[in-house]
């Protein structure tokens, strides 16, 4: 449905911008993990606008309330409801998107499908719908750190406009990626692309980039090998992200460059274990893991809202000027890796519950 | 679930590449649509092995049958269950299948997965059961034919290896298309890729490419606006295709590098109705249609199977080298563009009928 | 999955009777749809403990706050939340539950199937969980209002123990049965089931009865005819109702003493309308309404929880004495009649809009 | 969806009384299962017409074919297609049914609902479409077969018309049941039903009848508390069936008339077991089962085919009398007990597998 993801692991998402509140609830979460508060205000707080001098300065402290399927630190297996209130609402900030469509925004499109929208602050299109992804994705998180404790998901900023991270794949750390602002891979690079992003800030435009992926330790055997591929999965919980435009895996649109006889990740046996030399695949193989590390890549436009002066058409569909009074993130990218990194875990546990079910 | 599509316009496939046959159920197409077996079988025939020289000449007639759905060639509203015969079946040529494990094929996931496999073509992950989608992609397509007469999909391939074709949007036609055997938008230009792919042929190697849409005349309104986002479903409907490893929509991976102020689409009033001057979303806003046209990418892999000997293990794990010896695609592209083709439909027509339940 | 009932009006609830609150979120009512938090406590506030002298005397106000899915008094098409605090938690009541399982409650397999149980009130098993259902049924209502005034949903009590109502259907109306306290459909009979409804408390003890319904002016063609059969959908809505024991539509179990020729109902043309000459059908022919009245019982057994002293184990396997101290009702029957209401809602709305998706 | 049932184990079934052929999809059956057409021929030869004296004299065979999912004698994993091609079609037999609606069959439903219906011998609405149901019930036992050994599930006629079965639950057994032609659980008591069949039927008449279910063997825990309560998913699963009327569980509508003093199932310790005293609850508490037999009753109307003139419409509204000419039951019970334990298997094997996912 609509609002809803993940078949065992099933959460469904509410909110608008304004009004009371937004949240999740988790359906399908194994009894008996680990769990309050605190380990989900953790990923919100990496989150939340104001973090940092080159996000959105909205004061939203995101503070969350479990209020279902937790008792005693530990989950019911009931379904975990997750409520973060509303706050700082400056319905005066909004006063033009009453009447004026924004850009690349989902107004137009909100207005032509219900006939209707919230016109204060984006509604259920604003960024704070994410909130309830990212409350999930840390249950899922501790699913993964009860049962499958050698999972890791790093998600990270790799390119923002043209600068693009040097990684060095195993090299990256959870640690340095949280160490700096951006999220990039290498804080001893961070500082040309904080610069870029002020400055983009001050010129009251905005730029886009990609937020890149690794799982390491994945259990063989996630993912079905039709519809529900674990890349097919992955893609669709990427592209439901605000402000996505694209996904690849592994040797991803670069690999269409490729022959096969360079493509192909010749088998090997390693200490008895198959695995392959290469890993164009990205880790999944036939729409099923492989063991080696899931990699991909995901694209974010730049920001709709910028400062400057934009041609538009009124609801009565006059020719207009807009010019954005709201606050905005000049670059979604550093918010985003905690919303990539949710979602990854959210196609993640349900796979493995999945797959939990068939296997022996 | 696994092997099933679809919300209201909901299709489940079947079969392996050897055994009784392959096929689909369409459950939920609308009553009283036109339909018979022909309107399905022009679609196979152009996904058919053997429809050229640059693909692969295994010879299987795919002839369809239509078991339940239908009467009086119109839909009943009932399931409809399409069903095709297996052929040309010669279990010698995976004589070393039973044993090795193809690289970049699913051999070794599908026995880590499932703790055994059909040992013969590939079974359930070969290109055969791409041939349920296609029909059921017919089916939407008849959907369409009746009921939103307006709207034309267009897949075709647009590159291949390091060819790119010269298009102009505005300018391709299925009749173009069709009229050359890589699918290519411009048939002048089909003579080089043509070349090339039986260069790559002779040389047992393969190649891969990409394969381009343009919807035009989608309704506004289409696609729901969280996970459900139109965007979203096509990225996992392309991704949950064999070979292929990546997808963007619109200005894709290349938006990346613009600015917000580059990027953004400005709303115009064209003759009345509230339309963009560009088109970098790609027809889609907020995940929703917008009314332009709507336009994406699929990459695919070069195709894993070569004819050139190649390093892998046995199920034993033991060091092995694969010299494949059946036939084989050297670039799967061509007979790509139906199966993108029917995914694209079958997104639509789901959203389509998604959108009548709630609409006035 | 567990906690979401309907296809296209989605309902998710979520809540234990201790804790932050219960509630629920309504995914895909249509948008414009006429709601306020009165439309919904109006329905809450006949579910409602202490309502009268023979239901639980708990004080629980159950007032309801629409977080989310409404802007300006109409539904915005996205999802509705509606939360319920807890009130009136007195912890110390559940003291004993914490070691012994309470008697045809519970307690005993939720510990069973999850390794954990929330210990207070019965949780998640508790009747506080029909809260959520009793709130998107007042959403449900309001589609119906705007969308399909003609229908009319009554449910009430047409049998408590032994005592069973003198019903002529055709005299039914919602005032009626709200009149008297019992929701008994004649207020002149009711006397004599508060009566025993009182005597029964005063033992310590309790009655089942069954609730009955009847559906006016019910669409013509709603249910799919096979496994989500109308009367599928209604069977699987009530017997999901804490308490209830069982189901029957039309002539339901004494039809099976009927032979063919005494119970099939006749065609008659009645004012260039097609209908049955009788009604043993119960509104539903092959899994879909046929535009009569639908009609069907719902069997539910007395409540589990009694005062007198009964047989137990505590959870470390000791055979012990179980006496209840919480509040409870001697009877469910009146409290049940909103919940099957509401049950009958959302399926009824489900199947409309499904049905509307795929009509001309 | 209309056609598909279940979660992890979900089926789809297809097809009409006349075209190409009926059967089912069984998607998610766990891998390694033995499975063989002869497992699934068993239980469709007891379902078939023609079996004996007191079931229509159809001549159909009703043999299956194993199209997909099943490879040197196990199941891969991957959806299992089953196919019965129809045979026995007599058009002529069902002539009047083109103009005119049977009374108490789908005729004038699916004409209402869908604006066409197919015309011979029932379409989709025919008892043939149970078919598939019972196919995937067999491949659903298999799974208990290796899985669940200790499971038994026994469905078994106990009433028909006036006729009741002097049952001692503890005594009952598959062989005594598949002893006698009617089902009946004593075969010494079997033929007064016998005779009661032959005599409705030579009077062109026919009569209806309850099936009674036993569950020995059944896990605890199997069931989710809330909507997918197991007796609802139960209740659902048998309303789904034709000619079904009502379903309940445990003491059932005759529990209404106790007092929860009487009604209670107390606990009690039997050898470090925690059981019940009584089993009023069915076998099921708060959803979940308790490891007590499952017991419950599904009640069967009269068939609506009848060789007597019965009063009807025309589909073009005018008033006229029907005499039905195609061979017919004069009662569905004993057919009906495969079918009613084939939904049993499949609810079970659904519930099974999704406590699998969450357990430890």
């Amino acid at each position: 449905m609509p609002n809803s993801l993940g078949h065992l692991f099933r959460i469904t998402t509410f909110g608008e911008s304004h009004g009371g509140g937004v949240g999740v609830i988790v359906d399908g979460c194994p009894p008996r993990i680990p769990l309050a508060a605190a380990d989900i205000q953790v990923d919100l707080d990496r989150r939340r606008p104001g973090q940092s001098k080159i996000v959105t300065p909205r004061k939203e402290s995101d503070t969350c309330e479990i209020l279902s399927g937790v008792s005693d630190g530990q989950t019911l297996g009931t379904p975990i409801a997750i409520l973060v209130r509303n706050e700082d609402q400056r319905p005066e900030a909004y006063k033009e998107m009453e009447t004026l469509y924004r850009p690349s925004h989902a107004d137009y499109t909100y207005q032509a499908k219900y006939g209707v929208r919230a016109v204060q602050g984006g509604g259920r299109a604003s960024a704070r719908e994410t909130i309830g992804r990212v409350a999930a994705g840390a249950v899922a998180q501790q699913v993964f750190r009860k049962l499958v404790p050698g999972l890791e998901i790093l998600a990270y900023v790799s390119q923002v406009h043209h600068l693009i991270a040097p990684t060095q794949v195993e090299n990256i750390t959870f640690k340095e990626i949280e160490s700096n602002i951006v999220r990039w891979p290498d804080s001893h690079d961070a500082e040309r692309v904080i610069a870029l992003i002020e400055q983009v800030r001050s010129e009251g435009d905005s730029v886009g980039g990609v937020v890149s992926v690794i799982v390491r330790g994945a259990p063989v055997g996630l993912g079905e090998p039709v519809f529900d591929k674990l890349e097919a999965d992955l893609a669709k919980a990427m592209l439901s992200l605000p402000a996505s435009k694209g996904f690849e895996i592994g040797s991803g649109f670069a690999g269409t460059r490729l022959r096969g006889s360079e493509h192909n990740d010749a088998f090997i046996n390693v200490g008895g274990r198959v695995r392959t030399a290469t890993n164009r695949s990205g880790g999944i193989q036939g729409g099923i893991s492989n063991g080696e590390e899931i990699v991909f890549r995901v694209a974010f436009k730049p920001t709709a809202t910028i400062a400057q002066a934009q041609q538009t058409v009124s609801i009565s569909g006059e020719p207009a000027e807009l010019k954005a009074r709201g606050r905005h993130d000049p670059c979604v990218l550093p918010r985003a890796v905690p919303m990539v990194e949710a979602m990854t875990r959210l196609v993640l546990v349900d796979h493995w519950l999945r797959q939990r079910a068939i296997a022996d």
